[in-house]
């Protein structure tokens, strides 16, 4: 590309092609709650910006899902090999991403509060910088993320209106709109958390599978 | 290094620091039924190599393990949208790595007559292209390997002594050993395959691990 305007034929049409809003978004579906969604929600950002997708944020909630399969609770609790194996891993993975790691207590933590901030907040361009505090408040400080002072002061400091975002998170509009999330992401084929949804098609589970998700996405033509 | 011998000092020294005998081995512990220890199988004998790790082939059945969580089948049948989606993601995975790909019918597949013969002969010279012809004709060509006709071609096409083998692998001591193997698994955290576990410790779960199995297994010292 040369900075001066061509003679001819469609004016920046490279440029228009690579625009990231113009290509179908890689819709992140993640849980407060869950470990990986952590190391996703630090991470994809960044990356789908150097692969120029766009990201559709997508909070939801596993415990419905969960208690449909008849799991009262995390999959980590109910299975302890699995949850003892998960805690060393998020601590490799932490190593490896350069990420603090300290679990919180309880977990699972009760995510209810911050989804419905996340769901009534998730168009709004301080959505990213809101997940990623909450998630870092939780998984490398280890604080409880339903004690809703926590929040109030997460949106503070992104500079986010935050009585007028609580207000909308504690709204029927909002409860109603997180249940048909869940739904949404149940008919979707999603079990678990992260999730990564392509062109409202193509699904990818786990942390692992995010960098192949965008691969994927950037390989869609605009 | 120089091709000259040294003058003075251990001879070789740094040749042996790196030979593969001398440091602790890799861990694979496989199961014969499992779609991702097929990803393993067929990539891990190349990559060791590279790494300058030594494997140490430990096939078991997750069959008794998962009963104990109380699933009498595979959490790919006793969860749908899991088995949809892994089955999706083993055609991607496949497809990344240059391996076929056809589920063989019933699935899960009885692994036992497999399993002894792969315990029978974890230490001889042929054990890792016996694992891999059985997991290519399992999940590369779709074919029942609960077959002995077809586990028994198998032996004679990579050169093992067919029926010696086929003995020992229906012997006391063999049915007995895999018993152990079993418990050896559940007793070292293992609940699903592919797991690697390095140095008697570290506890690597599925292939999307196994590179960083084998990085930290090379940073071990001999």
């Amino acid at each position: 590309m040369t900075p001066v305007e061509p003679a001819g034929g469609t004016p920046a049409g490279d440029i228009e092609a690579r625009e990231p809003q113009q290509r179908p978004p890689l819709r992140f579906w993640f849980e407060f709650a869950s470990t990986y969604s952590y190391l996703s929600a630090m991470r994809i950002e960044t990356l789908s910006r150097d692969a120029g997708t766009r990201i559709e944020w997508r909070p939801f909630l596993l415990g419905p899902i969960f208690r449909k399969q008849g799991w009262q609770t995390s999959p980590f609790l109910l299975h302890p090999a699995k949850g003892r194996y998960m805690w060393r891993d998020m601590q490799r993975q932490c190593e490896r991403y350069g990420l603090p790691f300290m679990p919180p207590s309880p977990f699972p933590q009760n995510s209810l509060p911050a989804a419905r901030i996340a769901h009534a907040g998730r168009e709004q361009p301080w959505i990213g910088a809101f997940v990623r505090a909450v998630f870092m408040a939780e998984f490398g400080q280890g604080r409880d993320i339903s004690d809703e002072g926590l929040l109030a002061d997460i949106l503070l400091d992104i500079g986010a209106p935050a009585r007028e975002v609580l207000d909308a998170s504690r709204s029927p509009g909002t409860k109603a709109g997180l249940r048909e999330a869940v739904e949404e992401a149940e008919t979707g084929g999603i079990f678990g958390a992260p999730s990564f949804v392509l062109a409202d098609s193509e699904l990818y589970w786990g942390d692992d599978r995010l960098e192949q998700a965008l691969e994927a996405a950037a390989r869609i033509p605009a």
